[in-house]
């Protein structure tokens, strides 16, 4: 009876990668919990990338300031 | 002060019904526990088809399968 | 299939209260979008008064500040 | 590590306001907990009008239902 | 960059099932999507019995519906 | 009329830096969106450390793997 929400931003998963995300979260509940995967719940939420932020920063500032960053190393 | 979060898969629900489900869930939270419903808040998700996923499978493969089933009895 | 997550402050609600609001919700939804009652998730979650804020106060500033409000009219 | 989810209407926030929004949630994190902001997850979730009810309807009729009561006034 | 959440019943899962979870999960994001393991974040919700609802009955009601509906077989 | 969820780990936010995070945030959305501080809710949730993952660890094991990291340096 669990229920489960994946967030990602939204870059183009296939539909094939999303029953593959779908699937494996319920197998790992039941293989770990038990749990019935007849009534396990997953939901997918697609977050475009200026509604996401991490370091202070929308994320695709974020990976630009991380590949700089990279680049003088 | 109640804060109501509903998730549905996206299928054409009209303004009209999810004008219902706020009036709704709005009063039972009155009626229930005396919540005062100037400050209720309530959201409604509508989540896409291949984003929802039951019993291991994206929902429309799930209805697929459990609408075969139903046909073998 | 929905999912409903019902966000209230802790103050006591009761297992009955709780078991009303479940079917309340559920009903809903199955009158208002046809929805299968069998696989309606509903989850309620207690959050204690100084995690929850509104009127950029901790709920129970914000009830004194109301109430003092009012005893001045 | 802290996770934080914004839900607004869908009403024009443009991606300079979101990321004054990310940024501004991050440094307050770090500035009253010590939270590191490398690792501060936010995420912004812009709802339609008729997605979110508050007083038991939609948002755009409560808007108007409290312009006609400051006008009678 | 995920970041996922695992609603549970509150029913002993332990610190051991959990780590599992979190790694599992973290490993199905990195192997479908490509997902970075360092920042993706987890978190798992363990929901009180009462506070979890299922086909409109908290979840210890329905779990004795259906054990009463098997026996009647 | 936003709604803000804030996540962090249980350890130890004092009531004071609780009402400080509900004011900053909403103080936040006023200025940069222009958001009614009166309908804006903020709730905070706690998570045990066992309940949050980070890099595929539960968060202390990750902190003790970053640690250890650290002084071989």
């Amino acid at each position: 009876m669990p229920y489960v929400n994946i967030r990602i931003t939204r870059e183009g998963a296939t539909p094939e990668q999303k029953a593959e995300l779908i699937g494996g979260v319920t197998d790992l509940l039941q293989r770990v919990l038990g749990k019935n995967p007849a009534t396990t719940v997953v939901t997918i939420d697609e977050v475009e990338f200026e509604n996401w932020g991490i370091g202070g920063l929308p994320v695709l500032d974020y990976r630009a300031a991380q590949a700089a960053k990279e680049q003088k190393r």
